[in-house]
C-alpha cells in the first residue's frame, strides 16, 4: 500500500514551526511497511488544499492529513476532504457531548472562556466517517473511506496528533496490510551518532531484510530494526540474531530495547527496582533533569527533593557550598559540582544524588570556562563521581544536552551498585 | 512572485531526520515577500522529482531546491532538473578546481578517502547557469532561468545549505522583488484559541493588506500581521492601526508584540524592570516552570530559589506545609498551594512565590480530585492568591499546560504591582 502525507498549515507553510509531525508519520509508515513517496506542505486554503488531495488520493492509497481542524474559519481539512469525497457533513451527537464537557473544564479555568458557536463546528463530521475520540483536544480525528481510497484526518498539534494516532490510526492500518512488519528498537546512550555508525557500517551496508535505521536523539542514539515477513514469529526471527549483535558491540550503553521506554524511565525503573531514593541540584539545567524525571508515572516513589540553585546564595544556603568554592573557582566548577551534590544528598537523605552546574551562555562565556562547559556530580555510596562536559549550540540545546547527560550520568553510577544509605 | 520549496531526499521523506530546511527557507521567503503556497518532500527517484519540479515550475515562479546534489548515484537533483529546463550538463573548470583543492583536504583527513570518478560529477554544471561556491561542501548552489522561471538548487545538509542561502540566493532574490513585507506578532496568554478567533474574527474576515494570522500554542495565542508595500515606511503604517486594534480588545494579555519574545522572557523582564526576585515550589510540574524561567538568559539576576518538592516529606521540611494540611485535605489542595508559596517565599527572601501542585497522571484521580487538577498559589506583597485548574491530557500534556499557566498567573499577580520585600 502506498501513503502520502499532507501537513495542512501556514504556520508550518511559513516556517513558523518546523515540520515534526511529518517526521513522525513518515516512521511510522515505514513501521506498518507502507511506501511513502510524497510529503506535501499546504496552506489554510480551500482551492489549494483541494487540488493538494485530489492529486494524493489519485497516486496514493492512504493519505494522512494533519492540521486545520481547529474551531476557526481557517480550519478548513475537514470540510475540503468531505467535500471532495462526497460526503456531507453531519453533526455527531457523541462528538458534541464530548465537546461540551470538555469546554465546560475549559470554562472552569478560566471565567473569560466562553463557549463560542464556533466550537460547535468540531462535532461536524462526513457521513459514514470513523470518529476517532481525542483525548487531548476538541478535534476529533476522522477516517474517510471511498472507492479504496482513504484519508486519515487528524489535528496538527503533535500532544493530540501522536496519541490518536498511536491508539488508534496505527492499529486500523495494521489490519489493512497483507504483509506482517515488525520492528524493535536499541536505544543507546553514551555514545556519539557518528561512533554508533562508524561501528555499525558493516552491518547497514550487508542490509536487507531485517533493515536497519539510526536516528540521532539529544544524548541517545536510537536503532530501529525492522523485518518482513508471513508472520510475527518469522519477523521475530530475523530481528533476533540482529539485536544480540547490537547486545554484544553496545554492551552496557543500550538502556532499552523497547520502543516506549525513554532515558528517564530506565533511571527511575533502575531506582525502583533497587529501592533507592534520587534527589537533585541543578544549576543551568534550572529544573529540566527533575521535570524529565518527574514525566515518568510513580516518580514520586523514587525522586525525593529538588533543588534549583540558580543563584550562589541558594548554593550555599541550600547545599552547603563553600564560600571559598564559589570564590575561588566559581560555581561552574568540578570542586563546586561535588559539594552541590554532597550537599544535596546530606539534606534530602537520598541514597544517590546528582548536581549540574554550567555556562549555557550565550554571555558569560571566557577562554579557561568557554559557553558550554558543564560539571556534574553524582554523589553515592562512600564517592562523589564528576565529569566535565563540553556541549555547543543554543543556551536551550546546551541545557538540553546536558539534561540528557545528567541522566546517562545517573545511569552510569547505578550500573555500580549503589549501597541505600543509612538513615 | 510566487516561491516553491522542494526537498530531494529518502532520509527526509523516511522521516530518519527532521525538514528543519522547509522552516529555515519558508521564513526566509516570507522575510522576502515571496508568496509560498507549497512544500513537497519528494525521494531520490528520478521519475516522481521531475513530476513534482515540473508541476512546482508550472504553477510558481521560484523553485527552491534542497539536497540530491551529492557525487553518488543517488543524487540526481541536478540530472533531472538541467533535462527538464532543456539545459546540457558540462564541467566548470572553476568548480573542478575547487573541487580537487577540497578532496585533497579531506584526503589529509582521512587516508581512505579516493577522489572517485563520482566525485567529478560535481563539476557539472547545467549550461547557462549561475554557480554559488560553497565554502563547506563539494556540490556547489545552482540558479537555473528558463522562460521566466527560477530553478535555485542548494545542497541538502543545513550547515551548508543555510550559509550559501544567507550568502549568495536571498540577495540575489531580493534584487528581483518590487514589494517589500513586513510582518509583526502579537502575543497573548489567559484567553484560549477559539476565543481570540471569536473576538477577531470581523478584522480577519475583512482583511487583506495587512493580514492577520493566529497560532494556536501551549496556553498562548499569536497572531501574526502581515503587510506588503513599496517601503518598509509603508508596511509600518498599515501594522499600526491592527496592533493598535488588537491592544484596545485584548488589552493586558498581550505579553509581547515582539517576534521572538517568549512568556518566559516577558515574566523575566517584569522581574528585572521592577527588580524583584522570584522562588519557584513545583510539585507536579516537577522543575518544568523553572526550566522555562531558566531559558531566558540572565534569569539568574531575578530567579533565585526553586524547589521541587515531589514528596510530602520535601514538602514540609523545606516549605513548612503543615502536617494537619497533607492529611486532612492532601497535597493537591489549595491549602497545600497556598502554604507552598508562602513556605517558598519566606525560605527564599523573594519578593514572589509561585507554587504549583497537582495531579498530572495518568493514576491517582478520584471523584474529588481528577486527573489534571492543578492547584496554585503565588504570595506577594501581603497575600498568597490560589487559583484551581483542570487540564486534560496526557501526563506530559497537563504538565506543559500547568507551567504555561503558571508563567501566566506569575505575570498576572506582577501586572498588579509589587511591593520589594523588606530583606
Amino acid at each position: 500500500m502506498v501513503a502520502e502525507l499532507i501537513s495542512v498549515g501556514t504556520e508550518i507553510l511559513l516556517g513558523n514551526i518546523v515540520n515534526t509531525n511529518s517526521a513522525y508519520l513518515a516512521e511510522q509508515c515505514a513501521l506498518l511497511g507502507l511506501s511513502l513517496y510524497y510529503q506535501t506542505v499546504v496552506g489554510d486554503n480551500e482551492e489549494r488544499l483541494a487540488a493538494v488531495l485530489e492529486t494524493a488520493l489519485e497516486r496514493s492509497d492512504v493519505v494522512i492529513l494533519t492540521g486545520g481542524l481547529g474551531p476557526t474559519e481557517d480550519d478548513i481539512t475537514k470540510e475540503v476532504a468531505a467535500k471532495l469525497l462526497g460526503l456531507p457533513l453531519e453533526e455527531d451527537p457523541h462528538t458534541r457531548e464530548l465537546l461540551e464537557k470538555r469546554m465546560k473544564q475549559y470554562k472552569g479555568n478560566n471565567a473569560q472562556r466562553r463557549i463560542t458557536k464556533n466550537n460547535y463546528k468540531q462535532a461536524l463530521v462526513p457521513k459514514g466517517a470513523l470518529v476517532l475520540d481525542n483525548p487531548n483536544g476538541t478535534a476529533p480525528g476522522l477516517i474517510l473511506e471511498k472507492k479504496g481510497k482513504t484519508a486519515v484526518l487528524l489535528p496538527g498539534p503533535p500532544g493530540e496528533m501522536i496519541p490518536l494516532f498511536k491508539d488508534e490510526v496505527f492499529p486500523w492500518l495494521r489490519k489493512k496490510q497483507p504483509e506482517i512488519i515488525l520492528s524493535q528498537m536499541v536505544k543507546i546512550c553514551g555514545i556519539g551518532e557518528s561512533q554508533v555508525a562508524e561501528e555499525i557500517g558493516d552491518l547497514i551496508r550487508a542490509q536487507s531484510n531485517p533493515t536497519i535505521a539510526p536516528y540521532a536523539k539529544t544524548g541517545e542514539v536510537h536503532l530501529r530494526i525492522t523485518a518482513r515477513g508471513g508472520s510475527e514469529k518469522e519477523c521475530r526471527k530475523l530481528i533476533k540474531p540482529v539485536v544480540r549483535e547490537l547486545k554484544e558491540r553496545f554492551g552496557k550503553n543500550i538502556f532499552a530495547t523497547d520502543e516506549k521506554k525513554t532515558l528517564e524511565e530506565a533511571v527511575v525503573d533502575m531506582l525502583r527496582d533497587q529501592k533507592l531514593t534520587l534527589s537533585l541540584a541543578e544549576s543551568c539545567t534550572g529544573g529540566a533533569v527533575a521535570a524529565r524525571i518527574v514525566n515518568v508515572p510513580g516518580a514520586s516513589e523514587v525522586f525525593t527533593h529538588g533543588f534549583v540553585t540558580y543563584s550562589n546564595r541558594a548554593k550555599r544556603k541550600f547545599l552547603g557550598v563553600k564560600k571559598s568554592t564559589l570564590k575561588t573557582c566559581g560555581a561552574v566548577s568540578e570542586k563546586c559540582a561535588r559539594e552541590m551534590a554532597r550537599g544535596c544528598r546530606f539534606v534530602s537523605k537520598s541514597d544517590i544524588s546528582l548536581s549540574v552546574t554550567g555556562l549555557a551562555g550565550p554571555d558569560g562565556g571566557t577562554k579557561e570556562c568557554p559557553v558550554g562547559t558543564v560539571f556534574m556530580g553524582c554523589s553515592y555510596n562512600d564517592k562523589i563521581v564528576a565529569q566535565e562536559f563540553h556541549f555547543s549550540g543554543s543556551r536551550a540545546r546546551i541545557r538540553e544536552q546536558a539534561a540528557a547527560h545528567a541522566l546517562a550520568l545517573l545511569r552510569d553510577c547505578m550500573m555500580e551498585g549503589i549501597t541505600k544509605k543509612d538513615k
